[in-house]
């Protein structure tokens, strides 16, 4: 089993992707905070390259390898991100990129990885198809497995965002983050235990494998099929990404697709951002009542910002 | 005629309203400057309270009114942003406002006005008739008014978002603003005229009343009715503000409504923000050929992120 990052893996992260990635800024808005009833300080990934905190976990996992491996390529699957995040930080490195995407997955996102140069290998969208996919290209080329969130480097580079979001915001009460494979979750784990932030996490209704997962202390499968808006957080967590949320988080809040919507379109008009339904998903969590954040300081993390904007979901 | 403010104008605005407004930031975005074959510097006034820059002219004005008259209240007549920013800077200062709006307004610009606790007073959609409401209004109360653009204290006020560009961005060999009444263009020229930088402005085709200006040297009054979707940007200017941009503009761009429309969209999608369609007119000027940009740093103001996002041109 891969390991969870710890705090030093997120630091070794951070030095690593310096330069690599941006340093996006923290964001605040009076309106939303006084729907919160809280202060709230908005990371705003959506600015990342690439559109997505994806680039954080992409940039490390590439970087870290061995040149002897790097030059056989990388391949991952993705709904569409993490795909776009390695296929920009393998051309960076200069080495091939392969990016198995299920042949639902949004056009912009089909178009950002082919942008970012990488070969694109559709597939059912099923976990299923995508990994026999990844492993014909790995049994063909040679090359390196990136997993979008099953990775301890991966999950250490995500954890990059929630050390940011501190540093820059200064003492924290809690911190909240979509969770889908649970990548980010685990990196941010690991940043609330040592700077001792409580982390809770977020995630649709439609899609609440952590949520169950949380109460009965068992692994759960995704219900399928998956039919949130919320595309980036269809996938259900991994054996580590689990374990590491079962230690550490706080607690896992649900929410409906209206609610989520409603998070997304707030944040669109009151900030004057492109954000993901994703992103909306944490959004939403805070302004719904069941998290404990009234006149707190609370940090969440706007994820990603790749829309379809032909398809807007009001 | 009112007087055409000064560089010391504007320098004594940013005094007056400075921890009022925000210092908005300055971005920057790789695809759209490779696009414009020069270095870009995004002054993001959609970040700015109330949605537009119109609040730093709002702010001046009102802030600098003795207690005399402040107290009778303030009134304008407006297609929006100047609006809503007069009624926020209104109800700061704890004075009433009263603002004259076409029946034609968007929505949303009109639920920003009442947020703020501002009177609004219907009136047709022509120049006429929004004076003579706000002349009603002032015979009644004895407000003051604040008109949107014909106003040094006014244009002093929005020149304060190019010296905050330049002291963010650094040396600029050019500016771009988009030109409605032309408030912005004048104070920007104080601050151009001050600092040694070109600057440029840009109107929709369908609103050609500056270029039509600038090419013939009289003041030229808009064709009515004007369709263009730059909703910010279907006044004509007045004496001060031609008179102005006759004497410092170095060039007028006008461009279509399609190339707003792409605009629009290229900068939600790149860039992750909200802009609304008399911001993209200075992008589309921008992207069109027409400026003498290349290889140049350039600075453009994305003026307002007010956009009715049920009603979105694509």
């Amino acid at each position: 089993m891969e390991q969870a990052p710890q705090f030093a893996d997120v630091i070794a992260a951070q030095q690593r992707i310096t330069g690599r990635v941006h340093v996006t800024p923290v964001l605040r808005c009076s309106a939303i905070s006084a729907l919160a009833g809280a202060e709230l300080f908005f990371k705003a990934e959506n600015f990342q390259r690439a559109g997505a905190f994806k680039a954080r976990g992409a940039f490390n996992a590439v970087l870290a390898l061995p040149d002897a491996v790097a030059r056989r390529g990388v391949v991952t699957h993705s709904s569409g991100n993490h795909g776009a995040a390695l296929a920009l930080a393998a051309r960076e490195r200069g080495i091939p990129a392969t990016v198995v995407m299920p042949e639902t997955a949004p056009a912009p996102k089909k178009a950002a990885v082919a942008g970012y140069g990488a070969r694109i290998i559709a597939c059912a969208p099923t976990l299923a198809a995508r990994l026999a996919a990844a492993e014909a290209v790995i049994a063909e080329t040679g090359a390196q497995m990136i997993p979008p969130f099953d990775s301890c480097m991966v999950a250490a580079g995500q954890g990059t965002a929630a050390l940011e979001l501190l540093d820059a915001a200064g003492p924290l009460d809690l911190m909240v983050v979509p969770v889908g494979g649970g990548g980010l979750l685990a990196g941010t784990l690991a940043v609330g235990k040592a700077r001792g932030v409580r982390v809770f996490a977020a995630e649709p209704e439609l899609a609440d494998d952590a949520a169950r997962g949380f109460q009965t202390g068992c692994l759960q499968p995704q219900v399928l099929p998956v039919a949130t808006i919320a595309d980036g957080l269809t996938t259900a967590m991994s054996t580590m990404t689990f374990a590491a949320m079962l230690a550490g988080v706080a607690g896992v809040v649900t929410v409906s697709e209206s609610a989520i919507i409603d998070a997304m379109r707030l944040v669109w008009h009151r900030m004057k951002i492109v954000i993901e339904p994703s992103s909306a998903v944490a959004v939403a969590a805070l302004l719904g009542g069941a998290l404990p954040v009234s006149g707190k300081r609370v940090g969440v993390v706007l994820t990603g910002g790749n829309v379809d904007l032909d398809r807007l979901p009001w």
